[in-house]
Parts: C-alpha cells; sequence; structure tokens
C-alpha cells in the first residue's frame, strides 16, 4: 500500500539512514538535558521523548521483525513508554505524562539510540531489495524527519514559557525589506487528477491517486504577510463575532485570542517570540502561528477564502512549482524568509491552512497492521495544511503531501494562503 | 440569495403559517409547564424556550421590519432571552442558561405567541407579494419546522434522564417483524451535479448548485438495523480501538459508551427509552441515537464505510426517491418504522450520518444580514446528515438539505446506511 | 443522644406538626410550579424537591417504623428520588440532577404530602409518650423548619438568575434610618461551660455539654452594616490580598468577586437583589450573602477578628439575650431589619460567621442509626455560623444551635459580628 | 514577635548557616539534572526551585536589608521566578509552571546558592548581635530546612510517577520485626499551657502561649501500624461510607482510593513504593501517606477518634517526651523504622493528623512585613500535623510545631495515632 522506492541502493539508503538520525541529534546539540525532559503541554512531546519515540519506531516495525534472527529489545519497558498512540502495538504510557520521565536519562536514552542504530547498521546492507521492511525503513526515516519539525516547535514553545525568554539559537535579524505585491493566479474549470503515484515514496493518506472537479478558481501569489496581517489586528477584527466562525469566536474568547501564538505587545510596537528569542516583528515576513480559525477569519476580511486542499495541489502541479534546489538534509532554517520574491513558488517557509477537513480519499486503505494507524485514525475533526515551513526537511515538500492539525492549534509554523472562486 | 416561492398566494402562505405555528403547540399538549422549563443539558433547549424564540424569530426578522409601521415588541427583555446566536442582533443570554429562566411563565409565552401570529396575521394579507419579508418568512416557518423537530429530541432527552421514565404519549408496540435483506445498489463514475436549484425554498447553505466528480460507488438500500448493531455489540466492538477513529476512541472511554444512547441492558435483554417510554429493542428498526463515531466504527467492522453527502444526493436523484405521499403537516411519528420494505426510499425514519465534513459549498454566499449566521458560522467540527427522520417535517425531506451536527452528538434521531467504493 | 422533649402532650405535637407542615406550604404560594422544579446551582434545591424531600423524612424515619402496623410507601421509586445523602438508606437521585425531576409533577408531591400528613394524623394521636419515634418527630419537625429556610435561599439564588429579576413578593421599602453606634461588650477569662443540656430539643452536634476556657474578649454590639461594608470595599479591599487568607483571595479571583453576592452597580449606586425585587443598598441594614472569607477579611481591615463559637455562645448565656417574642410560626421576613436599635440582642436578622471550623464537641457521638447521617459526617472543611437569620425561624434561635457553612457559600442569609481579644 | 536566639554566638550561628545550606545540596546528590526541573504536580515543586527559592530567601528578605550596604540581586528576573506566595514582595511565576523553567539551569542555580552564600559569608560575622537580620536569618534557616523535607517528599512523589520506579537511593531492606502491642495513656482534665515560649526559635504560629481546658482523654502508646491498616482495609474500609466524613467519601471515590498512596498489589501481596524503590508491605512499620480522611476513618473504624492538637502538644509536655539525641544535622533517614520500641518518645517517623483545623492561636498576631504571610494566611482548610517524620530535621521537633496540610494530601509522611475520651 505504502509505495516505496525499493530501487533504490540499499547503500544509498543507509547513507540516508545515518543522515536522518544524525539531523535529529543535530537539533538537539543547543539544548541541555533540562530542556530536552519537560513537556509544555499536553500536545507537545519532549525533545528526549522524540530521541526515544523515533528509536522505538525502528526497534518495533524493523528490528523485531529483522530476517537476522531473533532481536532482543534494549530494555523491557521501553516498548511501553515510547509507544505513541498504536493500539496493536499494545498498552502505553499516557500522553499527557511524557514530561515526568526523568529516567530514562539523556545519557540512557543515547544508549538506546546508539544500540539500534548499530543493529540497523548491521542489517541494512544484508537485506534482499525486494524485502517488504525496506518500505517499513523508508516510512521509519520520513517519521523521523516529521518528528524533527515537531521536536523544534515543541522546544519554541518550551522556550516561549520561560519568562526568561531564552534562545534556542542565535539567529541573524532580518534586514528592512520591502514585501512582494501579491497578485491572484487564475485556474480554469475541469477534472483534475490528485494524490500520489509513482515510485517515490508517500504516506497512505496521500493515495489513491484519484479525479475531482474543481470550479474555476484563483490563489494568491504568496502567504499573507505579518505587515497585512497587522492591518487585519487594527481593524479590531479579534473583536467582531461577523468575521468569525461560531467556534473559532468561541475559541478565541476562552483563549483570549488578541494577535497569533508568540505574539506580545511592548509599548506600541508588536513583538514575537522566535527560535532566536523575542524580536520585533518585520511586517514583510509571512504571518505565522495562526489558528485555522484566525486564517478563516483574516479571509473573510480580507474578501476571500482559504483554498481547499484539491485546489493547492492543482496549483502546485500546474505551476510546476518545485522547492529550490538544496542538499536534502541541510539543517532547518529557524525562522521564515521575508516574502521578497514573486512568491509563485508555492512552497512558502509556513504551512497554508486549507479549508479542507482532514478525511480519506475515494478508495483510501490504511496501510495494513500497527503501520494502518499511522494516518488514518486521525481523519476527523482537523484541516489539511499543505506545503512545508521553513523547518519542514526539504524531502518532504511534494504537492501531494498532507499534514493536519485541529483547527485552534497554533504551535506549529502555520499561515494562510488568499483563494477566491473566479 | 435564499431562494423563496414568491409565487405561492399570500393567502397560502398564511395558511401554512397557521399550520406551521399549530404544530409546534400541538407537540407541547402532553407536557406540563414543569416538564417545558427544564433544561437536560447544555446543547438541548426548553420546551417553552423553543417556543419563545421561534415567536422572537418572527418579531425581530419579520415584524420588527413591517411596512405598516413601527412595530413595538411585546417585551423589551425578550430580544436578550429568545436570541439564539445572532451576534449581529446583540448581546443574548446563556445558551447554557436557559433553564433557569423560570420566568416568564409558560402562559406569558403563549401570550407573546398569540401577539405576534395576530399581527403576522394583519401583515400576511397586505404584504406585496415580491416583498423580501416573503423570504423571511418562509425561512421563519422553516426555522420553526426545525425547532419542532428539536424540542422532541430535546423533552425525550429530558424525559429519560428522569429514573421514573416518563412517557411522552402511547405509542403502539411493535409487532414482530422480518427486516429486509440488505442489498447493495451501484452507481457509475461521473460529473454529477448537486445543490439546490429552481423556486422551491432552501437554505443558503444548499447552494449554489455545482458539479462534483464521483468515482464509483455502492450504497445500501436500507440503514442498519438494531439487529445489525447488537451484533456489532456482541462482536465486542465497543472494545476494540482498531475499528473507531482515535477521537471516537476517546469520546468512547471519556462517556463510557457500551451501546447506543438510550440503550440500557436489564438481564439479557437490551431495552431502550423511546418517546412512548422504555421498551425492548426491535430487532427491525432501524438503529438510531448513534454518534457518527459508532457509525463510522460499525461500517469499518461491516467491511464498508459512510457515504459522502454527495453521494447520498446523487442516489436521491438518480433513484428518483421521494418521501412518501403526505399531509405536510400530519404530525411527527414519534419513533421510526421497522424495515420491512424495500428500502429504496431512501427517506428512511432516521437521519444519516455521512462522512462529509459540514463546509461550504463552492461559491457559497451566506444570507445577507444577521440571517447570514444561520448556516455559514457553524460550517467547522460537524457532520453532514443526510435525508431526514420521523419527527422531521415531510417538507424538509429533499435531496439537497443538508442536517449537521458534531460527531460526538447522540440525541438526534441519527443511523445510518453503508456505502464503498466499488 | 438526641435530647427531646418527651414530656409534650401529643396533642401539642400534632399541632405543631400542622403548622410546621403548613408553613412550608404558605412559603410556595407566590410560586408557580415552573419555579418550583429548576435547580439553579449544584448546591440549591428545587422547591419542589424540598417539598418532597421533607415528607419522605417523615415516611422514612417514622411512618416505615410505625407500631401501627406495616406502612407501604406512597411510591416505590421516591425513595430512590428523595434521599438527600443518607448512605444507609441506600442509593439515591445525584444531587446535581435534581432539578431534572420535571416528574412527579408538582401535584403529585402535593398529594405524597396529603398522603404522609394523613398517616401521620393517624399515628401521632396514637403513640405512646413514650416511644422513641416522638423523638424521631421532633427531629423531622426541625428538619422542616430547617429546609424551610433553605427553600427561600434558594428561590431567592434562582430568581437572582434571571435578567427579569422577579420578585418573589412584594416588601415594603425601608426608611431612612440611622444606624446604631457599634460599641464593644468585654468578657472577662475564665473556664465556661457550653452546648446543650436539658430537655428541649436540639441537634446532636450540639452535645454534649462540656466546658471551655476562654481568653477575655469583646464582642460589637450589633453586626457590620451595608455602609460599613461599603467603606470597605471604597478602600480597594477587594484588591488588596493582605487583607485575605490565602484560599479567600483565590476564591475572589476565581470567581470575580468585587461585592457581596447579588450586589450589582449601576452607575454611582450600588444595588441588591432581595427577595422583593432589586433596590438601592440601605447603608442601615446588616450586610449580608458574604462568604466567610468576605467576612474574615472585613475584620482584618477593621482591625478585629471573627469571634469563635464559644465566644458567641458565652456572650448570648451571659448576656441573656433572648430572641423577641413572637409567634413561634410566624412567617419568616424576607428581609432584615435595620440596625437601629441598641443591638444586644444577639439575635440579629443575619447569621453571623465565626472563626471556628465545624468540629465534633469533646466526647460528642453522632445519634445512632441512619440519622447519625445528619451532622456528624459533615464536620469537615466548614464553618460555623451563629445565630440565625430573618429566614430562620423562631424557634431555632438559641445559644447552642451551630449552623454550618463552607468558607466560600454566599447564598444563605450569612453576615458578620466583630470581636477582638482584650 | 518571631523569638529567636539571639544571645547564639554570630559563629554559631554562621556554622549552622553552612550545614543547613550543605544538607540541601547533599540530598540533592543522587539526583539528575533531569530529575531537578519536573514538576509531577501543582502542590510540588522541583527539585531546582527549592535550591533556589531557599536561595531567594536570603537574598530577599536578609540581604537586601543588609547594612553593609546596596545588595545588587544575583538575576534581575529571579525575585519573579523565585518567589513562593508572597504578595507583598510582588508578582511571580505560577506556582503549577515552575516545571517548564528548564532555564536558569542546575548549574545556574548552584552559581546563585554560591553567590548568596558568599554574602551571606561576609555579612553574618559583621552582624551586631542585636540585628533584627539575626531573627530573619534564623527563619531563613528553619525554612530551608521545611524545604528539605519537601524536596524528598516531592522527589518521592516524582519518582513513583515513573513506570521505572528508579530509586532515589539504596535502602536497607527492613528485618522481621514484631510490633510493640499498642496501649492506652491516661491524661486528666484541667487547664493546660500551651504554645511557644522561651528563647528558642518558633514560628509565629506556635505563639501565644495560652490556656486551654481539657476533658479527660487516652492517647495510644504508638501510631497505627501498616499491619493494622491493612486489617482495616481487609474488612472493607474502602467501601463503607459510615466510617468515613462526606468529603473523605467523596474524595476517595473521585481518586478511587483503595489503599494509602504509594501502596499497590501484586498478585496477593500488597507493595509500596519507597525512596528505595518498590518493595512488600513491612507490617511493622507505621502506615503513612494516608490523608486525613483516611485517618479519620480508621479512628472511627477502630472505635477512637484522632486527637486534638492541644491533646497532642499536652501528651509530649506532661510525657518529656524528647527526640532521641543525635547531630542536629544528620541527613534525614529515608523511611519510617518499624514500630518495636514502647513508643513512648511520641515524636514517632511519621507525621501525625489531629482532628484540629488549622487556626490562630487566641491573641495570635502573624509576623510584621511581608513574613507575615509565612503561616497566618494559610489558616482555614487545613488540618494541623504534629510531631515529625523521619524526613524532618530534629531540630524541628518539638511540642509546640505546628504542621499543616489540606485533608486529601497524602504525599507527605502522614500516618495517625488514636485517642479517645475517657
Amino acid at each position: 500500500m505504502i509505495t516505496v522506492a525499493k530501487s533504490a541502493g540499499l547503500s544509498e539508503l543507509t547513507e540516508r539512514y545515518r543522515k536522518v538520525r544524525a539531523a535529529t541529534e543535530t537539533a538537539c546539540a543547543p539544548l541541555s538535558p533540562e530542556d530536552m525532559v519537560v513537556q509544555s503541554m499536553p500536545e507537545a512531546s519532549p525533545a528526549k521523548w522524540h530521541l526515544a519515540h523515533t528509536t522505538w519506531f525502528f526497534e518495533t516495525f524493523v528490528l523485531s521483525h529483522s530476517p537476522l534472527g531473533s532481536y532482543r529489545p534494549f530494555h523491557p519497558e521501553y516498548n511501553f513508554l515510547f509507544n505513541s498512540y498504536y493500539e496493536a502495538i499494545g498498552s502505553r504510557h499516557p500522553r499527557a505524562q511524557r514530561g515526568l520521565l526523568t529516567r530514562p536519562s539523556l545519557d540512557e536514552v543515547r544508549k538506546y539510540r546508539e544500540h539500534v542504530d548499530r543493529q540497523m547498521m548491521d542489517l541494512l546492507p544484508r537485506l534482499d531489495t525486494a524485502d517488504d521492511l525496506i518500505g517499513t525503513i523508508e516510512i521509519g526515516l520520513n517519521h523521523e524527519q516529521q518528528h524533527l519539525e515537531l521536536l523544534l516547535t515543541d522546544i519554541k514553545h518550551l522556550l516561549s514559557c520561560n519568562p526568561l525568554r531564552p534562545r534556542y539559537r542565535e539567529l541573524p535579524m532580518p534586514g528592512n525589506r520591502a514585501v512582494a505585491p501579491m497578485k491572484w493566479i487564475g485556474f480554469k474549470e475541469g477534472i483534475y487528477t490528485i494524490g500520489h503515484a509513482g515510485n517515490e515514496f508517500s504516506f497512505d493518506n496521500e493515495c489513491p491517486r484519484h479525479r475531482v472537479f474543481l470550479d474555476p478558481f484563483e490563489i494568491s501569489t504568496r502567504p499573507v504577510s505579518s505587515g497585512e496581517y497587522l492591518a487585519f489586528m487594527d481593524d479590531n477584527s479579534y473583536g467582531r463575532p461577523d468575521l468569525w466562525l461560531a467556534d473559532g469566536w468561541s475559541a478565541r474568547q476562552r483563549e483570549c485570542w488578541q494577535a497569533p501564538l508568540y505574539w506580545e505587545r511592548h509599548g506600541d510596537c508588536w513583538y514575537s517570540f522566535t527560535l532566536g528569542g523575542l524580536r520585533a516583528i518585520d511586517a514583510a515576513e509571512p504571518v505565522l502561528h495562526v489558528s485555522f480559525y484566525e486564517a478563516d477569519a483574516y479571509t473573510r476580511w480580507a474578501g476571500s477564502r482559504l483554498p481547499t486542499e484539491m485546489e493547492w495541489e492543482v496549483v502546485c502541479l500546474e505551476s510546476g512549482a518545485r522547492p529550490a534546489d538544496s542538499d536534502l538534509f541541510e539543517p532547518p532554517r529557524l525562522h521564515p524568509a521575508p516574502l521578497t520574491g514573486d512568491g509563485t513558488g508555492f512552497y512558502d517557509d509556513v504551512w497554508v491552512w486549507t479549508q479542507s477537513s482532514y478525511s480519506p480519499y475515494p478508495g483510501f486503505k490504511p496501510a495494513t497492521g500497527a503501520l494502518g494507524e499511522y494516518n488514518g485514525k486521525f481523519m476527523c475533526n482537523q484541516f489539511v495544511l499543505r506545503g512545508g515551513s521553513c523547518l519542514t526537511p526539504r524531502s518532504h515538500l511534494r504537492a501531494t503531501y498532507r499534514n493536519f492539525f485541529p483547527p485552534e492549534a497554533r504551535w506549529q509554523f502555520t499561515g494562510l494562503r488568499l483563494a477566491r472562486s473566479s
């Protein structure tokens, strides 16, 4: 069901395994053991937990099925501690209590990683290229890359809770740059084909490839900027229920939202907390850390709407957009770049909310076994995000990729583009 | 924006006004003033509140804009007390506190109804048939019919909370009848046109009419029966997370669901509370009072899926299904009939959950003014129900009608049909 | 254990039974069935429930033990519905759901009362004056009188929740009167004896009579007035944590207290909701509807403290205070009188908070059987109130009476006197 | 107001300062930085926070008032981060979020301690022995000792939450020893004098010394043992509401208590989590980690009651009990010793619950300034504990010491003795 590149040579796969695993560890370099154990909210996980869980994934789904013979788990309790949500694998430690696990220590978790890496290095060259495990290893690598992004968003949240406003890393201050004008690109009505096809890796939720009918529509050439969002705020939009969905208005009142997450006002000026610390809002940057509700309210204020996920995918395919060339394993950039270009790349530095709720494609079949729980069981009460952010690994930037979060979530690097029916 | 039958003669409209208003009052006949004041949960409203709110609707949206001259509201506080959710109309009494309103008394609310009815009777014959108010009156009548259905579901919930298990009304016991076999009807792939068109009344959320592409699919000839649902329960399906969406499984655990709402086990036998009191489950009846989550789990257990709302609408249109002929204003039947027929009518005695989350049609524009809040602002976190139940007024049974409730809601008369991709 | 007046003639007891039961019904005369079914908060009960529960008390503790032979309960479910908290009697309807009981109807509950009254009238003249049941009947009468007071405070709360501000009954407006000056009365150190003794009725929590040592102290000659409390408010006392207990300050912040319960500001003037509707604060009235926390904060602001319950009792005994002569069964006055007198009666129109937490007297033994649950099991997390309010039946005004409520409770008629160590 | 030993030589005070501060750090030796940053529940604090807060205490209440000249705080934000509850000092970081402070790091907090210690070492020898600051330093030392005990109870709670059941330190297993028989010691009625007097240190809540009248009573010669508590459990006492206070029964149901905190059943045997890991219950040990409610229920089951705090103090004074001689600064023992002795020492290895709610002594005056918030504002909704546990520093064991916790608290080393009125 999950299409993997079986033709990839084993040495290439081994090399990727090394790089993906190393990238996770590099991301932890600026963090102390203390930073890595705390859980700042139930939706976030400690960095140490991310380190262990991604390792558990290879242990559970690959090494335990190794053709080399019986694998003995590193520790009898880790299957309980580091299973995230796989009911088929058995009972597990409650999500909201991940931050109580001061043991195993970070050192112990690093030993766990080394142990599993050694075993994987042992296994990888000996696999038959037709072995199903290769597909599982591909999933494991993509899984770890997803967690690398989550690890950074979770750390940003944790550090933001600290009145000392600590930095994850020094970031260069943006220059004073002008934002590109926003234009519209039109697309004709018709039957389009969307969804994943071919030999490249994809998740099960991107399949099957299927046809949709779209009415004519237009999409904006770039995401909404912080400056434009400030104009929305200055127009009292957080005080006007007519701009909001009913649930959005409730959330806004309950949570006392006045601005995107991490924004704070000092005197007459707005600042936002970044992985480089607190700094003044740059009007030329894309707005980020907005919920679906805020994105939706903005579009209503702007006389437009959010695109559907089908529209976004069609835009990408039709426009031939591709992410800028770069080393697939370059470290994530920690903050979005200003919106100075022509914007037609359609891979922005922020995830863009779509108006599509996350649901199965026609004919969707989840992967078999426990991995079938990876995506399918979450197809409810969430909205699809498309594109990718500055934190997203480059190899995850593809037209068919479906990210998803609940409409009130704000701690991911989420922004928006505008659409309208023409 | 809202299409109304302006060609309808005013006398016909007047007659319908009388009948719709009378139907609401007839539904209250078996209830005491005590039954009508209590609110059994935040989602439900007291019957007295329904009586007043539907009246407030005519007062606010029709009489206050009367061409006959300035209308003086019946009571200065009623606009605050009986506004449901219209932000544009102003502040209002909190929804969860509707049950605290022992005053105005039921008698006073009846006087309110009489007052508004007199004014409406005065106005109706004098309207210009081209007056926009006619469209608003149509909405008001449909609105009152929706509330009639809600009133009965809310009363069922209230009575079910009482250990005495009081009856709303004596209901005939079902005979012992065999359920019709379930078959499948197939539909071809293609572009279909759905959504409302023409001069008949519809709500804004049924518009605009638009094209969709559907893959080939099949739908079951009748809803799932109570007997079939029992087999699902007997297969330990409330204990198997693999059958459930993640949010559904959480809801099941949090709410300790073991069966549909109102079902209870005594000894070896299952009973359910009905508007006619507690009685043994009739295996031939459609299962009802299941959440979206339970409906979805059932389909997974049965190797199928829920239909999309587009599929359901196409099925109705293509099969030429129409509700059985009957007086449009006959009183609602209080419990579904057994599934003995061939089932191809597609207007069942239960609302059927679809897998479609409630969202705007392409090009959707909410009605202007405060009535724009009627539907549009709820297009989030809800799922579409199609068809109609035994409580639904006959004139609401149409292929394009979109009902919607959150996935955990169980107190409506909700059941399911099966679909599968072919 | 509970001392009752067994010497009282049976005819006198019968007469009292009639009057106490009639007083409850008189209190309901201004109420509609709707007013009597709703529960405005978990701590309050519907008036209809009070009517039924006090009846259940006689049915359960008297008639079911009748020497006349086996009593058949009026309805098999009422023992479940109307048991308040007696674990020994069996399971019961949850307290917070009393407001869902639209059935039995008020009429049915009135029939229940009549039925039990008839049986009691039958039983009373035939009792042996030495029968233990006489003591239980005494408790039942005192119990019903307590519920009469609760019924009125619960109705006041319910009506206060209604934006229409309905009146329970027309009340005369107070004239403009001067409050008596506050003075101090001193008491010497020494061993005092407190607690109930003798043949008059008392509850078990007033026993046994025992000695306490008191340091010298003084007590104020009258309760704190509304005008004095306004001065406390005007001194920003709701904004100064140093005046409050830590738990009190938390409660104030959580509940956003700015004034006593039922007070509201319109323009420059403070009003309060009374059983006679909303009216301007009368500075000469005792302040009421303050929590223990507010009473405590006031005393700190005033450089004094609350009296202990022992001090209050000693004050009453030593000063020979007695409630003004009156018919024991006169209807309760619905609002406190202004503080114009010399105040040395010590039976004020408000309950006064003491600094004593509610705990057992040395040697305390709860009554045997289920009635042992009447008082003893609540001796935790509550504070003792002494005296009695304008709603309290005159026969309950005695030096040894111990009322008790949690420190955050505000819907009783609670005020305060000042004390200080000398 | 707070009586301190001003005659103590400054060098003795300096020496004690060194030892108390060193004891805190010794207690942290077995802990990793990860162990020290996490907060396992809102009532507990991270070990790192304890280290910083006790340091802040000296900085704020001593160094900032140093006669040596202006003191510059170590870090401008620490006053916000490490103020516990002193409203007079200003706003502060919310208690429930102490576990989010991954920064300052443990290393940084250690530097903070060293900085303040250096300044204190500088100041101490230069103080005038009549300086008020000496009293404040005494409070600071006692305060740090209280936090040492809390630090260990908080760490025990944190480790207990970890499915790996990590040990704080290896503890010797108890031998198999017989518990001493429980006997009663009687005391006569009379006026007794309790409360602190003299030059030794005490907290303000132990004052003033005052007289109380006590009825004759008896107290048990030793605390209740685990074996006795097991008999209580085996008698279905967690299933019998008649043994419990109403609030206790609610807590038991809400929290699903079946045994003391940290007890768990495996097969037929009960184990408890200790600072030395999980081990089988030793029947000869005192029961510990019971709430006030459980202690109270046990006494009712045993036909006795809890002592009042006055009784306990009189017992101590009259029996001439003193804690066994030992170095005042010996490290805390991590688990109670078995109850093998004659038990008349009255300083047990567990705190014993009294039936006295925590309230001010007659004539109580809190300390002036911010330190007046140390004790007084908590005199509500808590119960007094007397004696001291194996974790309590020896110098805190005195007859007048009043510890206090809410009745549902179980994570302190709390047990019980029995009393009865004779």
